[in-house]
């Protein structure tokens, strides 16, 4: 998507690759919003250190960066050697999988990536193979995002106000996003709309990264406190609700999604507002049965007591932790919460937009057990 | 309430009167969590700014401020003029009338006052009876928080898990509070049980306010996101909710209340727990006819643009403001919302509980028109 920095806008992928210097590209994604920067990664161990340090964040995001980073480790071997080059390609895939453990896209996409050096013969060629891989990895990522966002547009009229809650845009893809795709595209088709941003409380992501993306897209938006929407949707100012999903139950139609995703759903169908979640394939799980089923992790309680931002006198936008609650009271913190298939009008998808209880009928199309 | 320093406990209002010093005392609410103090307003100008800087806040605490800031007003006089008496007195009234416009407390409080001053006959008497008076409001007020504790304790059991937004706690009132009352009153009777505070984005009172009382009181609790409730819920955690009111509605059973009210109501109604709204007398409306009439007032943009607290590395609990979103977007901040009778269990007041609806019909019991 589109950066402007300094008066110039450029168009910038979250995550890229430098064959010159065999370096991972990374956007410094923790100094968002306050400093837009791209840090590059000289080796495999520093883009899994980038990927543990949430520097790149987001399931597309950091799908591609070990897709990248395979590559990378791959092209950094010398030699010929093709059965000791297996044990260093061996080594990079164990490092970068399990740079951010519980993340299944990684092991996915350098999944992938393996599967077509396999192909090759030499070191040369499966070298080549890696990269040519892991472009493709990428490159699909955006195409995915791009169909969501085809698909997408045509639930944005103009005069829209529509709410979203935590990021699931460009910054947690390579490009364009899942939940902000069709925004991008209905703005690209000349459409002109509202966005309301969940601050999305306790990590902020909404009031940080998403209104980032958007006033760099120059899409009219505003943030609001998690506690507003409700009052908004009642006096009837929200028509739209887009988010994305952190995993959807193909047997269900279920969306596992952060905290407060279920509460806005459950507000959507009381105001009669259309909640519709975008999501690549790759986010359909096909065999946990029970949304109950999905492991919710509990977070640390620092997050709920205070908050990360800019001090105001600061002239170097210094980041600093400030504690806001009582000292001495505890938090609970549960990172995620999971919205039944009944509150959900459609799932947005590359291949289309689907009933939650459509998507186990059309498992074959859809993937099921690829 | 308790109120524990350097390992000692002792008795605290939120408001007292020093009659030797003839000033007023308060508890320094913008230092809590972090900080306990109590400040003396040395004359009526002082206490007026003490209510407009928010040094105390909350329905009943503003109105006893009110009350007794009159009284110091007319025990400051000197002289036996009863005109020249009755003119200062119109002053005081007026410079405590005009500290928080839109608040109706302090007004009702001071003309129950003055209503009483004018059984005296002489600058003397008007001056006793205006600080018996003033006793009597705060007096009055920590009664009619008792009486709410007294009914809304029986909806506590042993091992129940309650739901608080915001703050309708002691701070708020002289004593004991609204919401907090049937809390306290259960822990007085050996029940045991635990609160979740929301954290109350964007002032975080629940945070800050609610989690300090309760901890002060040695009542189990947690602070959560406002975006955990729903999930929560949904997994069973939660068993009754209790919240305060800014204003009732006599007419329609419908409740004004800090932004974020309404879309618990609407989880609790989905999860079928009980969702209970605790208020004096004095919250009801008997005017408004419908809530969607009720002033919705837009607050600041940065208080969700940011978040107050102290910063991690200060040693000497330095209050600092993050800005924690983007910097070129803006919010919008409705500072309430209004949540129907359909949704509310029941409204707790000194009189007993009462179903929304219930309201109307028993208004000459409950005071309509007086």
């Amino acid at each position: 998507m589109n950066v402007t920095l300094r008066g110039r806008t450029a168009h910038f992928r979250t995550v890229t690759f430098d064959e010159r210097n065999n370096s991972v590209q990374l956007i410094e994604q923790r100094l968002l919003p306050h400093e837009f920067k791209i840090v590059a990664t000289p080796n495999f161990r520093a883009t899994a250190r980038a990927i543990t340090d949430m520097v790149v964040r987001g399931a597309g995001a950091i799908g591609a960066t070990a897709a990248y980073g395979l590559a990378q480790g791959a092209l950094a071997f010398r030699g010929r050697d093709l059965k000791k080059f297996s044990a260093h390609v061996d080594q990079v895939y164990q490092t970068l999988a399990g740079a951010r453990p519980t993340a299944v896209d990684p092991v996915n996409a350098m999944n992938d990536v393996r599967r077509q050096m396999a192909h090759g013969e030499t070191v040369a060629e499966q070298q080549s193979l890696a990269l040519a891989a892991a472009e493709e990895f990428a490159n699909a990522d955006v195409r995915h995002c791009d169909e969501i966002g085809r698909h997408g547009a045509k639930l944005v009229r103009s005069g829209m106000k529509i709410l979203t809650h935590c990021n699931a845009g460009w910054l947690a893809f390579v490009d364009l996003g899942t939940a902000t795709a069709p925004m991008y595209a209905a703005q690209a088709q000349g459409k002109e709309f509202h966005v309301f941003c969940d601050e999305t409380r306790p990590r902020s992501q909404g009031a940080t990264l998403t209104a980032w993306e958007l006033a760099q897209q120059k899409i009219s938006h505003q943030i609001i406190a998690d506690n507003a929407a409700g009052h908004l949707m009642q006096r009837g100012e929200i028509d739209l609700v887009i988010v994305g999903s952190d995993r959807v139950l193909g047997r269900t139609g279920e969306v596992a999604n952060k905290i407060g995703t279920y509460t806005k759903a459950v507000l959507a169908a009381r105001h009669k507002i259309p909640f519709y979640v975008a999501i690549p394939l790759s986010t359909i799980d096909w065999n946990i049965k029970r949304g109950f089923d999905i492991p919710i992790e509990e977070r640390h309680a620092s997050e709920v007591l205070g908050a990360w931002g800019i001090v105001g006198n600061s002239k170097f936008n210094q980041r600093a932790y400030v504690r806001v609650a009582n000292p001495t009271s505890g938090a609970r913190n549960p990172g995620f919460d999971v919205t039944p298939a009944e509150l959900i009008t459609g799932i947005i998808t590359p291949a289309g937009i689907f009933k939650p209880a459509e998507l186990w009928r059309q498992r074959n199309q859809l993937g099921f057990g690829g």
